[in-house]
C-alpha cells in the first residue's frame, strides 16, 4: 500500500476498530501496516479515541503493559441508552401487535439487525469488565441478541439447544422446569466449554427464570462460573424468581385486564437522572 | 458538539458507516450534525471512500439522485475473499473435529462472531444488487449467519420455525422432506413477509436442499420472490438436488473411505485467477 495521509489511516483505523469490538490491536501491527512510526499512530489513534468520545458513542480504550494497544468497545451515555430503549419500547407498544390470548408479536424485532445490535451494545457495556470466556443463549429467539452481545464482547457464542445432536458429539443433558411448569431438557456439547471458563448468560425475555435457572445448572455441570444475566425483556411484576442478579433493558406488564405493556427498566432511568 | 477537526469529523463518520451496512447517510445530514458544508463534508467521504479502495476492503458508495447519500458495503478482494474462506476451511479440517459417524463438529464455528461476519461479509458481496426485502432462515444452527448477512445487507432477518408459537399469531405452515426423508413442518407468522417482496435464503448447511425447496415452498405461500440462495457449507457431490442456482463458501466431501473434507468452493478460487 503506498503510504497514506493521516485522514486516509484515521478512516482504516476507525474501520478495522469498529469492526472487531474488544479485539486489542497494537501500535505496532498499525506502525507495520502503515509504514508509519508508532508515535504518530499513537496520535492518530488519540484523535479518534477523542472523536468518539465527544460524539458520545463507542470508546476507544488503550491498554498498557506487555499485552497492550487499543481496541473499540460499545458505549452510550445514560441519555443516549434510555433514548435507544425507550424508541424500542414505543415500537412494541404498538397496539397492532397485540395478538389472541394477550401476547407480544415481537419476532420482528429480535431479528431486526439495526434494533438488535444497539440493544445488544447497550448490554455489552454492562459487562466490558466481566471478564466473560463466552455468552450462552437457549435456542431460538434470543440467537441473533446474544450473538451481537458476544461480537461487542469479542468472545464466542454457545447456543444450548433442546435436544443433543449427532454432529455435535457427546454432550451434557440437563433437564429443568419452564416457566409454563413442564419438564423441558437443555444440551450442550461436552467440548463447548471449559471448567474454570465464565459464562454470561443473554436470552431474548425472563418470566420467572426457569429457562435461566436451567443454563445456570447446565453451567454447573461444566465447572463454568456465571459472569452475569441479561435480557432484552423481563416479565414484571415476576410472582416467582428463580435467578437473581440479572438485568433486563425492558420490563412488560400484562394483566387480564389491561394490554401488554413496554417500558425502559427501572435503571436505566435512574442512572439517567444521575449522570 | 465543538467544532470537530477534519480527522475527527472522518473517524466518526468512519464509525457510522461501518455500524450500519447499506443504510444510506445524505451529505445533508452529515452537514447538520458537524456545522460543516456539504462541500466539506463531499470531501472527508471522498478521503474515506479512497482510503477503504486502498485498503480493498469494505466500500462506500456515492448514490445520486434525491435519495441520494453515502453508504457502506462489504467488499473484499478475490484473493482476500479466497484466503478468509481458505483459512476457514483450514480450521475445519482439524482431525479432532471429526465425530463418530464422520460428521464434522462445527456448532463453533458458526457462532464464533470474528468467523461468521467475515463469511456474512463475503457473501453479502454477491446479492448488494439482489434488491433482496428480507433474509430467510430455518431454526436454528444458521440463524447468527443469516443475521450477519442481513445486517451487512440493511434488510430484516426471518426465522421459520418447526412449529408455530402462540406469541407468533397466526401462521403459514408447510410440510417438506427432509434430507433424511422425513417429512418436517415449516412455520412463519403470516405478517412477517408481504406479498411481492423478495428473500434472500441463507443458511448453514446445504445438502440435498431438502430444507431449501422447503424454504421455497413457504416463500409461495407468501408470493415472495427468491432473490438467491446461499450457504456457509454444501455437500459436494450432491446426490440429489432439490434446488438449483444457490452458492455456497465451501464444500464438504465425505465417503465411506475417507474422512470429511473441507475446502473453498470452486467459484471463488475461479474468480481469483481472473482478477
Amino acid at each position: 500500500m503506498s503510504k497514506l495521509k493521516r485522514a486516509q489511516r484515521i478512516a482504516i483505523i476507525s474501520r478495522m476498530l469498529v469492526e472487531n469490538p474488544s479485539n486489542v490491536f497494537t501500535l505496532s501491527s498499525f506502525s507495520k501496516k502503515f509504514g508509519a512510526a508508532k508515535s504518530t499512530l499513537s496520535e492518530d489513534v488519540a484523535l479518534i479515541a477523542d472523536a468518539f468520545q465527544k460524539e458520545g458513542i463507542g470508546r476507544v480504550i488503550t491498554k498498557q503493559g506487555v499485552l497492550g494497544g487499543v481496541y473499540y468497545c460499545p458505549h452510550f451515555s445514560a441519555d443516549k441508552a434510555y433514548d435507544e430503549v425507550l424508541k424500542v419500547s414505543r415500537i412494541l407498544n404498538d397496539p397492532r401487535r397485540i395478538l389472541p390470548g394477550g401476547f407480544l408479536y415481537w419476532s420482528d424485532i429480535l431479528s431486526t439487525p439495526s434494533i438488535v445490535n444497539t440493544l445488544a451494545s447497550i448490554i455489552a457495556m454492562e459487562y466490558l469488565n466481566s471478564e466473560a470466556d463466552f455468552v450462552l443463549t437457549m435456542e431460538t429467539k434470543g440467537i441473533p441478541f446474544a450473538f451481537a452481545v458476544a461480537h461487542q464482547l469479542g468472545v464466542p457464542l454457545l447456543v444450548a439447544r433442546r435436544t443433543s445432536k449427532v454432529y455435535e458429539g457427546s454432550s451434557v443433558n440437563i433437564n429443568y422446569f419452564s416457566g409454563k411448569g413442564s419438564l423441558e431438557a437443555m444440551s450442550l456439547p461436552k467440548r463447548a466449554a471449559k471448567a474454570g471458563e465464565k459464562a454470561l448468560i443473554i436470552d431474548d425475555f425472563i418470566s420467572d427464570g426457569g429457562t435461566a435457572l436451567g443454563m445456570c445448572t447446565l453451567m454447573k455441570e461444566f465447572n463454568v462460573h456465571i459472569a452475569g444475566m441479561a435480557f432484552m425483556l423481563s416479565e414484571d411484576p415476576r410472582k416467582v424468581r428463580h435467578v437473581s442478579g440479572d438485568i433486563s433493558l425492558m420490563t412488560l406488564s400484562r394483566s387480564s385486564e389491561a394490554p401488554p405493556y413496554v417500558q425502559p427498566a427501572q435503571w436505566l432511568n435512574e442512572r439517567r437522572s444521575k449522570e
